[in-house]
Parts: structure tokens; C-alpha cells; sequence
């Protein structure tokens, strides 16, 4: 009876690629969905000759598994995570292990760890990244939760995950309680950051310079042989040339607006929440917003005045060169960003975060796998307190040298009139980070002059003091009243 | 015994000096706060003379009311008002009306409204702007809550606000349940926003023009009588004269690190979460964010490269007309993005706002006062259905007319490296507005490509299709999992 290496709960895409990933790897899975027609068809086709079981009842799953048991659910996020977990506890004993792979929002796998703790039941929550391809082939796992389910789940999940080019699993250990599912909102908000970037390089090039779709794809060839090898590089080539049946290119006929209601937002409110300036990909969140606005936008278009635009004159291969640095210092500075907010949530829910380890399982497998990332690993391998990414030797030299031609790409934008609010934000974050001095001296002032909130003096941090600026108001410090 | 108008709990300064403004209009005012010594210190000093009187009990306090009673609580957000209104409901009856004054979150104030409602207490959340000064000599009233209300307080609260030019109260009814306060959060973070532009200008001025303080000042007051005419233009060039004792300006003294765990993040986080791209306010409350990491600023400002500098060898009178505009025109796409925000709360909430009032209300008694918010309020009044701000004929011809200014000023900021994020945000703004086409058809190619997410056509809206980009992966819609 008790055959199965791991149960699986949800049997759609995702659910079916995974199953079918660790039988590849010599486990048994056991299948079960909620309708139970799936289980049949699934084991009837997609499964057929592999050595899958299914179960038609959430008791049958949990007998058909070897102890301590293993479940994983590729469900909805949400309520079907918790009645899951409700159906499957009579059936569960102390030491057992409930693994939620779908994309939950943090602080609901917090809670859920801490509620099944209690319970004696290991929960983890793990991001899953990778899409079919990757559930099928090798995802990005990122697991955390219950430590004490790590030794239990690590050999299931580090042969299923994708491998660096090293060998070395995409897949380790994130940390206690949430961690596992805040990583995985970190990845995904740069995610939405990376292919805001890519679309903000691809509209100067077609809008810029002209670039017919087949010659960008050249260049994006281009760029996937050197330090920007990637993943959205590589497919943003494959469907550049990608032709309709009329020989045309499909993407120019993709309407252009995104949806935007995912763990991209959830990561621009986190930061907003935990005071970490990640602009990019708020600014990544903030885009796909205005694409969504398309009727706004199209009258908008027929009525607000913009510059009078040229042929570009100047020498084009040069510019692709500026434009490649250009993206590349935006991105070094948007997981510079995001590396800042993991740090300071590590903080906050006092997890152990594995900087160097969080790179490498983002390495290969998820829609973010690059070569860059290997180089990210290397400078928290190097300096496992690395304040900052920027501090990095490699990414320093990096950013010190592309940030000339990442100024000339901006300045031909904002001549241009085309958009470029990622490439933007980065370079203003960089230019803020590089200044000792900020204005926000001038700001405490204000606050002072209006409302008594005090500042503190350069020469004295610490100690908060107040002016009578107009020699008409009080001297009394505002104490409930916050302008 | 029913001698007073109105009860008021909260004698810190807000609190007492809007007892002390309601005086001043012939309406008395029952004083009473948690700790009682502060009732009798304010009625034996500031009070003294007055018609106000004390209460040392909620209970004496509501005793002293003419019904319907009218109580405004001026406490700290959060538990606080919650405690009052408990300790004050078994001395009211059906009719009685609460006013929180407060700086509460709005869902909060969506939730008392209810509470109260099923009591048959009318709850009032009102927006108070203006500081101490405002407070005490005419605030911007932003009032919401159970309609039933406005007509009992409408009397002291017109008669107490801050007067627009033309005589017109900054006070007038916005709306339903937690409207008064969600206003109020936005207008907090247009705040924000406000002064994060003024303080990059600045910036630009002292490191970019190698202005002397003075001489910004000079330009701050040229401003002021014209249409950047403004509370905020008019503070900043007092603070900018202002000399520490030893005659050095005293704002280059003060520590360049700001506080942001306020209504601004609120902002930020609601307009993420409503889908509404706010960007200014986003990025004035990232860098305040960015200026409260100081040790790593300064860290950084030793090692992350950055331009060349030389003296500014333009036309310094040209280039801060430039500046000017550049403000300008940021300033509207900020109100045009505030105001896009409450449009979509509006719809969300059901609630009717009243947009050419809300720019009144801002008009006068505010920290965001100025000239700017008659010419909204003009807009609103042509045009009650006004889809966008920017569309707006005044408006439209004002950015159209900047526009180029704004380009030359971030241009030359992103060559000289000095951060402009809010600037900058706000004209990457206006440049995707104006773009009927925006780059999301790759960013949509993207998602399906990766996760069969599906897009539209453009020669389709409304149908979603899947293309097999690679000609491997299945035909397979994603459902559950979202990248």
C-alpha cells in the first residue's frame, strides 16, 4: 500500500509537469486532484507507462505514502491552501511534512507554519519558478519553513531542480517560517523589473532608432552570448522574429496592455511597508498599470504635446553598445534593490537568509536564469556581509563603467519622448546612493517650519531639535499630528 | 449644564488650537483630555479669557453638550480613537455625532462609520490639514463619513476653515464612510510629493548651478509670485535666508535624512494596490527611504563612479526658467496622478466625490496650498466627467508648453549625476500617456511564451490566445500559476 515516494495535490499544468519531473528522478508520486476525472486522465495519458499512482480521496493519497509523509500541493494560493491542509490532517501524523509549491503570499505561509508547528506537522512553503518548461525539466525550488523538513524533502527536491551550469541544484534551503514564499516575491517582482527593462530597450530601439523586428532580434542574439545571457534575453529574441502566418511579425499585434495583480505588486507594497527604495520594481508595477489604461493612453496620445522627433542620425552601433550597458547597469542596480529587501525582511522575521544560495537557485531553472546571477553568487560567496551589491568589486567596475553610455541612452529617451522609467529609476537610485549629501535636509526642514516635527543637525545625529523659523509660531514639537 | 457647542478630546497643540479657532468664532468649545492636568493648564493659560470649558470625564464632557452632541477627537491614530469612541458611546444617543480628526488610516474609518451606523451614531472622519498655523488661524477641513452629519457640523466646520481667496471655505463635504480620511491620505502624499520635487530642484540649483543659498532663495521668491505661487515655495525660500546663529544658512546644517512611515507610504501602497500608476508619490516616498541610509550613502559616495563635473557654463537665467517649468509641469503630473487615484477609490467605494470641491479644499488652510489648486478646481468645475487632469485645456497647453523645459533639466541632471527621481518619474509619465502604444505587447509575448499566460490582439480585444512559440511546450493554458 504504502508505495509513494510524495503525494501531489492539483493536477493542472504545473501539478502534472512536477509529477512527471520526479518520476523521471525515480520517485513514486501519488496524484490525487480535487475532481477525480483528472486523476484517471492523467494516469491514462500524460502518466501513462510512468510508475505514478493516483488517489480518488485525500485518505487514499495520505495510505499510499511512505513515512514521514510527504505532500505537496500545486494549488490556487488562498483558501484551497487551507482547506487542503484541513482535509489532509486526520490522515497525518507528527513528523509528517505539507509542502504548499504554489504562489502564496508570505505571511500566509507564516502563519501556516506556525499553525501546523503546533500541530507537530512540518510545513513548507516553497516557490516553484520555471513555468511548465521548468516544472517539467528542472524548476528553481525555493523552500522554506520547518527546518526539520529539509533533510526529509532535499533529495526529492534538489534531483528534480534545474542545475547550474556547474551541476549544482537550483535548490537549497531559504530559511524559517515564510522565507521560502518571500524569496520566491522577491524573484517574481525582479522578474517583473527584468522584462520592464527588456520592453523599455526594445521600445527605444523600434521607436529611437528605427529597428526592424528582425534586427533586433540581432542584437538580443547578440547580447545572450555575453554578460547579458539570459533566459527573457533569449526568448525576447526567439519571439521577435517570431512571424505571423501572413509572414508579419505576431508581437507587433499583441495588444499592450499587462496584468499586474500578482506577486510583483506584493513586492513594491512590501518594500513601500519595510521602507527599502526598490524603484525599479515599483516602477515595473507602476508600468504595466498605464499599459492597462490603453483607452486613457489613446486619447491622451491625439492630445498632449511631445518633441518633434528625427531620423537618429548618430552612429547606431555605438548606441546598441550604450544601450546593452545601459540595461545591464539597470539590472545590476535592480537586484541591488532587491538583495537590500531581502536583507532587511531577514531582519524583521529574524531568518538566516543565504545570500550566495538564494543566487544560485535563481541561477538556472526560473524565468530569471542568467549568467549574471552566477556573478551575484560569486560576490556573496566572496563576502558573506557584503553591505550592498553595488560593493561587490565585479558589479562596482560594472556600473562605474556602463553608467556613461546608461546616461546617454536616458538623456536620448527623455529627447525622444519615449518612456524609459525603469532605466530611469535605476540610474536616479544609483545617483542617490552616490550622494553623501541628499536634499532631504531641506525636506526636515520643512517639516520643522510647518508642522514642529524637529531635525537632528549634521554634527549632532541623534539628538532631534526645533527652530522658531518664522519668529511667529510656538516652540512646541508636534506630537499626534503628522503632515 | 448643555452649554457647549462642540466636545473636543485631544489638547495637544492641533487639538488646542482648533478649541481656540472654534472660540474665536463664537461656537463654545467643551475641552477635555486623558490627562486632566492638561485641562486645567490649557483653561488657566491659552484658553484663558475664552468661553471655552473643561470636563474631567467623557461622561461630564458629553453631559455639557447641546444635543445632537457633537464630539471631535484630535488623538493619535489607531487604538486610541477606537478607546474613545467605546468610553464615549454609553453618554450619546441616536443622532450624536463623532468626528475623528485624526490622521487615521482610512479602512479604519470605513469600518467606525459602519460600526457607528449600526448604533445610529453618525461618525465623521475628517482630514485636517494646515499644522499648528493652520489649526489655530483656518486648516483645510476634509470631512466624510455618514451624511446625515454634515448638515449638524457643517456650521462650525466652514466657519473655521481656512478661506480661499474668494471668501469659499476650504471645507466642503467629500463623501461617504472613509472618504474624508482616504482625501486626506492623498493629499498627504501630493505632500509628499510636493516637497520631494521642490527639494530636487533644489539640488539641482546648489550642485548643478552652484547657486548660493541666497541666491536660490532670490529664485524660490520670484516663483512665488507667479503660478508656482505655493505654502511650500514660500517656506522653502524663508528656510533658505535663514541664517544660524554663527550666520551660515542654517538648512545646510541639518541632517539629510527623512522619516517616511506615514500617509505617504499609505498612498503609495493603496495606488499599488488599486492598480493606479502613482508614480511621484511612489518615488518621493522611496527616497525618503533612500535618505534614511545614510552609513550607506556615504559608503557608497566613496566608491560607485559617477561623471565628470564642470562649472555650468549655460545661460543661468534660461536654465532656471527651465527649472521652473520642469517643477511645474512635474506638479501637475502628480495632482493628475492623485487625482486618477481617487477617481478609481471613487468607483471602488461607491462614493460620489466631488473633485472640484476636494481641489478647493486644498486650495487654502494646507501645507499643499496654492494658486495651482484654483486653476484644478476650475478644471473640475468646466468639466465635471474630466477624464484626466492633463486633459484639461489649461493643463494640457501648461505641460505641452514645459515640456521641453522638463527635458533639458533632466538631461542635464542625468549628466551631471545629481538624482532627479521625481522629475524624471513624472515625464516618463507624460511619455507613456502620450504613448497609444507601449511596449507591454512584448512584455504580454513575454508571459506567454513562458507561462501560456495568454494575450489579446490588437485587432481583438476581449479574446485571449495562446501561440506555441517554440513549437515544443503544449497548447496548455497556464490557470494556476502566475509568474
Amino acid at each position: 500500500m504504502t508505495v509513494a515516494d510524495i503525494g501531489l495535490i492539483g493536477l493542472a499544468v504545473m501539478g502534472q509537469n512536477l509529477i512527471l519531473n520526479m518520476n523521471d528522478h525515480g520517485f513514486t508520486v501519488c496524484a490525487y486532484n480535487r475532481t477525480h476525472d483528472k486523476v484517471d486522465h492523467f494516469l491514462a495519458n500524460e502518466a501513462k507507462g510512468t510508475k505514478v499512482v493516483g488517489a480518488h480521496s485525500v485518505e487514499e493519497l495520505c495510505s499510499k505514502l511512505k513515512r514521514p509523509r510527504k505532500v505537496m500541493m500545486l494549488v490556487k494560493a488562498g483558501a484551497p491552501v487551507d482547506s487542503f491542509i484541513e482535509q489532509l490532517l486526520p490522515y497525518l501524523e507528527k513528523g509528517d511534512v505539507i509542502i504548499d509549491g504554489g504562489n502564496s503570499h508570505f505571511p500566509d505561509s507564516i502563519r501556516r507554519a506556525k499553525e501546523l508547528e503546533e500541530k507537530g506537522i512540518l510545513f513548507v512553503g516553497s516557490g516553484v519558478s520555471g513555468g511548465e518548461e521548468g516544472a517539467r525539466y528542472g524548476p528553481s525550488l525555493m523552500p522554506g519553513g520547518n527546518p526539520a523538513a529539509w533533510p526529509i524533502i532535499k533529495p526529492i527536491f534538489q534531483a528534480i531542480a534545474a542545475k547550474a551550469p556547474d551541476g549544482a541544484p537550483c535548490c537549497d534551503w531559504v530559511g524559517e517560517s515564510g522565507a521560502g514564499h518571500y524569496v520566491k516575491m522577491v524573484h517574481n517582482g525582479i522578474e517583473y523589473g527584468d522584462m520592464q527593462l527588456i520592453c523599455e530597450i526594445y521600445q527605444v530601439m523600434k521607436e529611437g532608432l528605427g529597428l526592424s523586428e528582425d534586427e533586433m532580434a540581432d542584437v538580443f542574439d547578440e547580447w545572450n552570448k555575453g554578460k547579458l545571457d539570459s533566459f527573457l534575453i533569449e526568448i525576447t529574441r526567439d519571439i521577435l522574429r517570431f512571424k505571423d502566418t501572413d509572414g508579419k511579425p505576431l508581437v507587433e499585434k499583441i495588444l499592450d496592455t499587462a496584468g499586474q495583480k500578482g506577486t510583483g505588486k506584493w513586492t513594491g507594497i512590501d518594500s513601500l511597508d519595510r521602507g527599502i527604495p526598490v524603484t525599479l520594481i515599483g516602477e515595473a508595477v507602476y508600468s504595466r498599470c498605464l499599459s492597462a489604461l490603453k483607452g486613457e493612453r489613446t486619447r491622451a496620445s491625439k492630445i498632449l504635446g511631445g518633441p518633434k522627433k528625427g531620423n537618429f542620425t548618430g552612429d547606431k552601433t555605438k548606441f546598441l553598445h550604450a544601450l546593452g550597458e545601459a540595461l545591464y547597469a539597470a539590472k545590476i542596480v535592480s537586484y541591488a534593490q532587491g538583495f537590500m529587501l531581502m536583507r532587511q525582511a531577514g531582519k524583521d522575521y529574524n531568518w538566516n537568509l543565504n545570500f550566495a544560495g538564494i543566487a544560485l537557485m535563481w541561477r538556472g531553472g526560473c524565468i530569471i536564469r542568467s549568467v549574471f546571477l552566477g556573478k551575484i553568487k560569486d560576490a556573496y560567496t566572496n563576502d558573506k556581509g557584503l553591505e550592498n551589491l553595488l560593493f561587490d568589486p565585479f558589479f562596482q567596475e560594472a556600473t562605474s563603467t556602463a553608467q556613461s553610455s546608461w546616461r546617454e541612452v536616458i538623456a536620448f529617451a527623455v529627447g525622444q519622448g519615449i518612456p524609459t522609467p525603469a532605466l530611469s529609476t535605476a540610474l536616479n537610485f544609483y545617483d542617490g546612493l552616490r550622494h553623501e549629501m541628499l536634499p532631504a535636509n531641506l525636506l526636515q526642514a520643512q517639516r520643522d517650519y510647518f508642522g514642529a516635527h524637529t531635525y537632528e543637525l549634521l554634527s549632532n545625529p541623534g539628538k532631534h531639535v526645533h527652530t522658531n523659523w518664522t519668529g511667529k509660531g510656538g516652540n512646541v514639537s508636534a506630537s499626534t499630528y503628522d503632515a
